[in-house]
């Protein structure tokens, strides 16, 4: 397909511009009419359901059950945990009139439930019987952005946030711990194909309120650094705050040890940016909508299109027949290629004649003349493939992109030229962070030297992960 | 259990008391700070994680795909379709400040998405090929509520909203009456074991805009009326209002004829309604978070009873392993009635010792003992037992309820006295709507003579279903 115009910015000229035609020409989200709010397309919202529903399923293996909590928040409410409210005061929405009257205490929409629910758990937490309390909400919520960006930092973005109460400090950072390796890193790996660094935030990188947060932060084509969700211990901190206390065996009354936890919509942006190319989206099969399409050519090859698409629907494909034989070709296939759609077989008079079909893979750009017998082994085995091939892909381009260096010098270079650097944490600690942050440059993530996430922020022999970020 | 004094107000003392205990004691829900706001709690939101599903299910079925819609509309937005406003402005929440400023166009939070839809499809909808164009939302939404009630009638509350746009106004009609008919009366009769009427408004109690409203309306055990889900022909009034037009094959440009429909977390409130009794809730095994509850009375046999609800898991039940020993046998009992667990494998040391268990019906009360082995099998028969004991034991409440009558004022004798009315619609019509309407009763559809929906409003030979309603 080398010689058609191409349909979107290359993403080396201009790597946002190239997201934002993506978008646009994928069919994925819309702009809403209030700034910053976003209108979320049939195609994109698939994504997002595939991975909701494999969220949801890791999530409750935790033990956690879902609940639902209200929209509104009064606003003296979200003063109960000061430094945490700080953070997010100057990006509130507030409404002020309701029901055709001026409201006599003002309403705030929520920009996290992390408050309410604290003041709800403190009423169903009694006794050592009711720990762990492992509570989760899929839910929208409202953060007023002055820079937004579809996907990435809206006004208004859907997430899933977790909060948990347990009678110990062990058992909390457990749990915590659990939630970013077991649920988050595992399914963006293993879903969305996403080789995530996971770490520790530094103290000034952490959630307000927070005594630990733990990340898992994604590299971009573009060599950027996108957080991908946060998992983080609260210490005792809102379980004063909001007075959750609870009867030991012993008799004696405690507060509990909270965790809170997070992810959003910007995992979709996420996708787009990890695997896409600049031929358009290109889908992890596992959260792909649509894994294979059928194209049928011309008219006269739509019925067997049809029985080919329904076998592969019976082997649990997720599969679309696309018979819109009054389209050209060309037309129709460079949209299923902006799509990202994994797999694509394309059925042509002369292909029945010869008893053969071809199937191309999106992931790798292959065009193979398949015989039809055995056709849906072929697609399932691409399929299979392609999973793994993206995840390897993105992995290398990964690990090419973070420069090990030993002074902030090198790693500040190696972020303006589009990477990542990876350098002790005694050299960056304290100015050095500050010195970083004046170029664009943060701290995304400590680790010890294998990789794995540090038990504090002064250990010896840590590593910090650095480069700019969406 | 006849001998324990009452754990609920009973029904009929005062139905509303019952119906906030059974809330507050089940666990289903709790007030939200904000007045007329609902905090779902785990239990509550387990059922409606169990609806949604299923009516998604249904929905996707009849070519309907999930999208997003934003929670802000511009103020000015809102106003585009007359007397769709109307109806809606005295509930509407409005934000005036935010991220810290005071904002230049007032934003109102969505009270339905029916006019930000209309936009959106006006600029998707271009030429027939993009027709019909079939949309649902999963979403919050606010109004205002003065006098709210939980799950029936919250400030804010949880809802699927589904909007279509077609080329005639025979395939808008069609789909519209597939909604009402093979998702919600389907899934209320399959699902909830709810024994609706089907039928359609009168013009007086149509939603603001539509042509044609259809409703599934339940009967409540205190004889009142419960809307459950509405299903509206919107004509071509919001495709002019939000000018979608189309293209023919013939290069015409015409307008979309639209439809929308809803259901909500309401539904939550119908199936408490419906089937309760004064030991608290009786949840359908298609809907109920836990299907059989295995509660072992003593610690020895708490082994043997994990074993069982191991084998009730897999195969394919939902099940919870009681083995709170520490906690009365008689108060853990009491609770799994409260929460409508529809079955109940209670395991004693003298049972293990016989190879027998004891087999609790929710639904019926009864008792059993029942051998070992088998003991997967029986419960799931009495699973499947229950779901359809509770829809004929709703069908025959409801025709117990529903009095023939010839005139105004017998019609009014049977609401007033708990019940509903069917009545000749030629002696409602105009003044006798009215009438009725002044004793807090109205007309909850018309149907035929066989109990189908009219395809007009005028036909001859048509019924009233008259009543009280929440």
């Amino acid at each position: 397909m080398s010689k058609r115009a191409p349909v979107l910015t290359p993403q080396t000229q201009d790597f946002p511009r190239w997201y934002q035609d993506v978008i646009a020409k994928a069919e994925l989200a819309d702009n809403g009419p209030v700034r910053g709010t976003m209108v979320i397309r049939p195609y994109g919202y698939g994504i997002w359901e595939l991975m909701k529903s494999e969220m949801d399923r890791r999530i409750k293996l935790t033990g956690a059950s879902n609940a639902y909590f209200p929209l509104f928040i009064p606003q003296a409410h979200l003063q109960r945990e000061a430094e945490h409210v700080e953070g997010f005061s100057p990006e509130l929405a507030v409404v002020t009139t309701a029901g055709g009257k001026q409201l006599e205490e003002a309403i705030v929409v929520r920009p996290t439930s992390e408050t309410i629910i604290g003041q709800y758990m403190a009423k169903w937490v009694l006794s050592h019987r009711d720990l762990p309390l492992l509570l989760n909400q899929w839910a929208n919520v409202v953060r007023w952005e002055m820079r937004p960006r579809l996907f990435l930092r809206t006004t208004e973005f859907l997430w899933q946030e977790g909060h948990s109460a347990h009678a110990t400090q062990a058992e909390a950072a457990t749990y915590a711990s659990r939630i970013l390796n077991d649920v988050y890193a595992d399914f963006m790996i293993n879903e969305l194909a996403a080789p995530v660094f996971v770490g520790r935030k530094t103290p000034a990188e952490r959630f307000a309120g927070a005594v630990n947060t733990m990340t898992c932060e994604a590299i971009t084509r573009d060599g950027k650094a996108l957080q991908m969700g946060t998992s983080h211990e609260l210490g005792q901190n809102f379980a004063r705050a909001f007075d959750i206390n609870f009867l030991t065996s012993a008799g004696e009354r405690k507060f509990a040890w909270t965790t809170s936890w997070g992810t959003s919509t910007r995992m979709v942006g996420g996708l787009i940016m990890i695997h896409g190319d600049n031929d358009g989206l290109r889908l992890p099969p596992r959260v792909a909508p649509i894994q294979t399409v059928v194209l049928a050519i011309k008219p006269d090859v739509v019925e067997l299109a049809a029985r080919i698409a329904d076998d592969l629907k019976a082997a649990g494909t997720r599969v679309l027949l696309d018979d819109r034989t009054d389209i050209s070709f060309g037309r129709r296939a460079i949209d299923w290629e902006l799509k990202g759609v994994p797999t694509r077989i394309e059925l042509g008079p002369r292909d029945i004649a010869a008893e053969k079909a071809v199937l191309v893979d999106r992931t790798n750009g292959t065009r193979t003349s398949i015989p039809l017998p055995g056709i849906v082994r072929s697609v399932t085995g691409c399929l299979d493939a392609a999973q793994v091939t993206l995840l390897n892909e993105a992995r290398t381009l990964r690990d090419d992109r973070v420069a090990d260096v030993s002074d902030l010098g090198h790693a500040r270079e190696a972020c303006e030229a589009g990477g990542w650097a990876r350098i002790p944490w005694s050299l960056v600690i304290g100015i050095g962070e500050k010195e970083l942050a004046e170029h664009g440059i943060s701290v995304r993530c400590l680790q010890d030297a294998d990789g794995g996430i540090p038990l504090s922020d002064d250990d010896p022999d840590l590593y910090a992960l650095v480069a700019r970020a969406y």
